[in-house]
Formats: structure tokens, C-alpha cells, sequence
């Protein structure tokens, strides 16, 4: 299935949608979203780098699996899998993957701009 | 540390956060929380229950390990560990633990009744 057809579709088995490859070991697979919410799962190989970044949409990440180095304004800490981040809107912020790894990102409001940019 | 001194900490780890016991072989987590985005463990013992009720606030739950019936409004569906559940304003669902497993749930606006409920 397409991400396109997800919109507000509420059982949704990892099976059912199809990875997009970004390129530079980053993988993206959107799950679920409804205008105000949205949750993508990001898989990275080891060394893959989530850039520097921020957005006015509020984001919490869980580290499903693997190790990252997280910068969030100011602060980096090693996350390891269990944790979770918060990125308040507009605070710059990247992940350096430490061991493959997998984010489960959830941002508030959806994020529009990956489904222009998506195929 | 007591999830009271979460709101708007950006880096969390897990074991930063006390589990709160809620009974009936349900433990739950706050991990992190602002007014718009609250994210929160809930880890089920095979058997236990999370039962049939609605809320106003959007949520959204990853499958984090283990395998659960998930009903949402009058569909039902087995999901396990990857997979994604998506629970609309006011729809009323639930889920009944196969196998011994952890949802990831995330809520927006923020579920202000469990910060008043927790110790």
C-alpha cells in the first residue's frame, strides 16, 4: 500500500507499506497520519546521518532499535533503544546513527511536506 | 525521576523514568509531554487488558514488542511488533494482550488526566 492511502486509516500492520529509500542509508516508511498527527518510522544504517535540521511541527521520537547520537539545540546525548526525544518547534536538531538503528517519529501537525516530496 | 519534571525535557532515557503500576498487569510510562504531544510506555502482561474506552485526543500507538487484538470503533485486528494503531477523536477502542508486549502511545493535545491520576 501507498502512504497516499493511509490517510486516516487506523489499523495498520508494518507489512502493509512499503519503504522509501532517501539514499545515504536512510529509510523512510510512513504509518499513519490524520492532519494533526503523523508517525514515520526512519530506519538509518550505522554511521547514516539524520542532518541538522528543525520545523515549526513539534516532534517526539522513540528509539525502536539501535544507538544514536542526538543533538537537540545545545544538547547531545548518546539514546539508545527505549528512549525518546522531543524537539520543541524550530529547535535545530539531527541524529548521528551509532548502530543501525530505527526512529519511530512523531511529528504534531503531520508533516505535508513528505508526502509532496514522496513518490 | 517523576514524569512532574518532564514537561519539555528534550532528551530522555528510559531509564530516567519510573514505571507506575497500574494494576491488572499494566505498568505505564511517561516519557515525555508538552500541551500539544505527550508520549507514553504502556507495558501489558500477556493477558492483560487495556479496555474499551474513547477520548477526545488523537493517539496514535507503535507496537513496540509483543502482539495485541486491538479493536478500534467496529474493526478488530491483530497487531504485533512494527505495527501501528490510529485512534480518531472520540473513537472508541481497545486492546487485549496475546503476548506479552510494550505499545508506544502518543496523544495529542497531551492526556492532562494522567498527570492528576499519578502519584
Amino acid at each position: 500500500m501507498n502512504f497516499k492511502d493511509l490517510n486516516n486509516k487506523a489499523l495498520i500492520s508494518d507489512s502493509d507499506i512499503d519503504w522509501e529509500d532517501l539514499g545515504a542509508g536512510v529509510k523512510r516508511k510512513i504509518m499513519a497520519y490524520d492532519d494533526n498527527l503523523m508517525l514515520v518510522k526512519v530506519e538509518f544504517e550505522k554511521d547514516a546521518i539524520g542532518s541538522i535540521h528543525n520545523h515549526p511541527h513539534l516532534q517526539m521520537s522513540y528509539v525502536a532499535k539501535g544507538s544514536f547520537e542526538v543533538t537537540m539545540g545545545d544538547d547531545k546525548k548518546i539514546l539508545n533503544q527505549g528512549d525518546v526525544f522531543f524537539a520543541p518547534s524550530n529547535v535545530f536538531h539531527g541524529v548521528v546513527c551509532l548502530e543501525a538503528g530505527l526512529l519511530v517519529d512523531i511529528f504534531n501537525p503531520y508533516r505535508e511536506d513528505f508526502l509532496i516530496t514522496s513518490p
